[in-house]
């Protein structure tokens, strides 16, 4: 932890660009003094924004990039049209080492195909992951994928689950995370082909996973597993029905609250108590997904985050540099190797040879 | 809308069965003063609990069933050995026109197989579907499938549509329900070929449905759709992922409630507004999944539902039976083959030769 640590950032990704990734350094910066940052953008815009901002102005570089990853580009014209856009140059900077982990709040799509692309995936990993925190009534807990893989085979789902492990291990500071498998039943036979056979191959003692079987949707918020797996396409559909609920109850408890002048009081008088709730709610504080399985680190915040949101998404890079996530997931997936060969084979394919 | 209704209930099936079962008829039968009920279980458990109630015994017969579906029953053992259970009965006085719809609270995949095995699949339907209601920001909403069929076609899924529109039309009442598919994104490129290509289907004229496309799973809760349509993999985790999460943050503003004095007094003065909230969450209120597309009307319940709770699914299966869901699904796939043959085949396979 002695090393200082440079995150780079997307200076134009977002829907309020570059004003909010500045104000969301600031924030960072107070919480995390060490920290330097390279700002990939437009110099016009960034500059006279950090200016307003000494502190964060003297550990700051801002490097100019003409080009932008428009919000409706494919990632296919990402990847021939933008590699010297914003986005590709945060990405590249961790290539090149000049920082340890980049944070963009640009176009999903087109952030994991830059990203795959340009850093490529660990040996032993077939398919990098999206992994996000949401909040549990414990705390917090890690999903994945949650949606950088629409189809995924048997394997996939266990290298999410090797990768969200150590994911859990460093961001959540936790020694042996529990890992479970999102199914519509706890019971073995419950679920698909799929499902049944990734967990047959997690039930595997070398893989050094605390893994406890099949978790059923209604029990993620409970946080009986530190990590969940499942594929791209259900992660994303749970994630956001997450979110969605979340924001309706909100609204509906802001609906009841002007209902009558008793209830206005009430609310007023609950106010201390419910701004807790709002704030282990609020999806700010818990931006930042990470992409997992890369030869570096990526750290995806939401277009539409505030600036305290994506000073979260930083904070998320931040634990994952420290960490040395990358080097976890490799030491992992090495230990596999080291263990068990066949077992090696069935999770990544690639594993033995490369490694 | 003249002839008396009979629902057929399984008076042993849920967690506090048949106490539920008895008291939620009680319920019903002060909402729909003109229904009749059949009680298939144990005489002598049922008949003691009934007769404290003189008004809903008046309009009751309980038929004796030795047999009861266990909760740990596999359905396969369900169809071979409980074809004189409680649930089996309740389900063969629907077949044998002794009741209009049947209502059990007990093991759903027992319910599932057996209501498919004695009633069999509607004409022109490959797989019956389970649907539910669920709560949103403008009422509700109707998703199916919950979790009968874990892998399914495009033609399924295009199947559901039209079962879910004629269950809105019957149970939400709609000339014209809006019906949307569920996916990762809203472009007509995102997700997986069978959710592609299954709105290609619903696209077609043919079908007379209002298909808005795709939805993410964070607009389920705002009610922009009154059907969202997906497969009972991806539809079972969405909706426990809803509920689960319901369920936390009412436990949190509970906690929150009990923060401090100030926070106390202030949730007693805003009750009223938050029992509102409290009511349209709670999953009793929107209790009662619904099995479409078989040749009858079957209803479960919720395992854990309380006597609330199993009135309301009693609720869902009058306002089907009242409406005659089954001729509405029939009415809507004989509708398809007579505009178009070719789309009929995409949909049904078998509607053309059936009808």
């Amino acid at each position: 932890m002695s090393h200082t640590l440079t995150v780079s950032l997307d200076a134009m990704g977002g829907d309020a660009a570059p004003s909010v990734v500045i104000k969301g350094a600031v924030i960072a910066r107070e919480r995390y003094p060490d920290v330097r940052f390279l700002f990939f953008g437009r110099k016009d815009e960034v500059e006279p924004l950090l200016a307003a901002h000494a502190g964060l102005a003297t550990v700051s570089t801002v490097v100019h990039c003409d080009d932008i990853v428009r919000d409706s580009d494919k990632p296919s014209r990402a990847l021939r049209k933008s590699r010297e856009s914003s986005m590709a140059r945060a990405i590249l900077a961790v290539k090149h080492g000049e920082a340890d982990v980049a944070v963009s709040a640009g176009n999903t799509g087109a952030l994991m195909a830059l990203a795959k692309f340009i850093l490529r995936t660990l040996p032993g990993i077939d398919r990098p992951a999206l992994a996000s925190l949401l909040p549990t009534l414990r705390g917090e807990s890690i999903m994945l994928d949650l949606g950088a893989n629409v189809e995924c085979a048997s394997e996939n789902l266990v290298e999410f689950a090797i990768m969200g492990s150590a994911f859990a291990r460093a961001v959540l500071e936790l020694d042996n995370p529990v890992v479970s498998l999102l199914n519509i039943g706890e019971e073995d036979l419950k679920g698909n082909d799929k499902v049944r056979r990734a967990a047959e191959i997690l039930r595997s003692s070398s893989l050094h996973l605390d893994f406890v079987g099949f978790i059923e949707g209604d029990k993620v918020s409970e946080g009986v597993a530190d990590v969940i797996v499942t594929d791209g396409f259900t992660g994303n559909i749970a994630l956001k029905s997450i979110e969605g609920t979340a924001r309706l109850i909100v609204r509906l408890l802001a609906e009841s609250y002007k209902s009558s002048l008793m209830s206005r009081l009430g609310y007023l008088l609950s106010r201390p108590g419910l701004r807790g709730l709002r704030a282990h709610l609020d999806p700010n504080n818990h931006n930042g997904a990470v992409m997992l399985g890369l030869n570096g680190l990526v750290v995806k915040s939401h277009g539409g985050a505030s600036a305290t949101g994506f000073a979260t998404a930083i904070g998320v890079a931040v634990d994952m540099a420290r960490h040395r996530l990358t080097d976890l997931i490799t030491g992992d997936l090495a230990g596999i190797v080291l263990d068990d060969e066949s077992t090696a084979r069935a999770v990544g394919g690639a594993v033995g040879e490369d490694m």
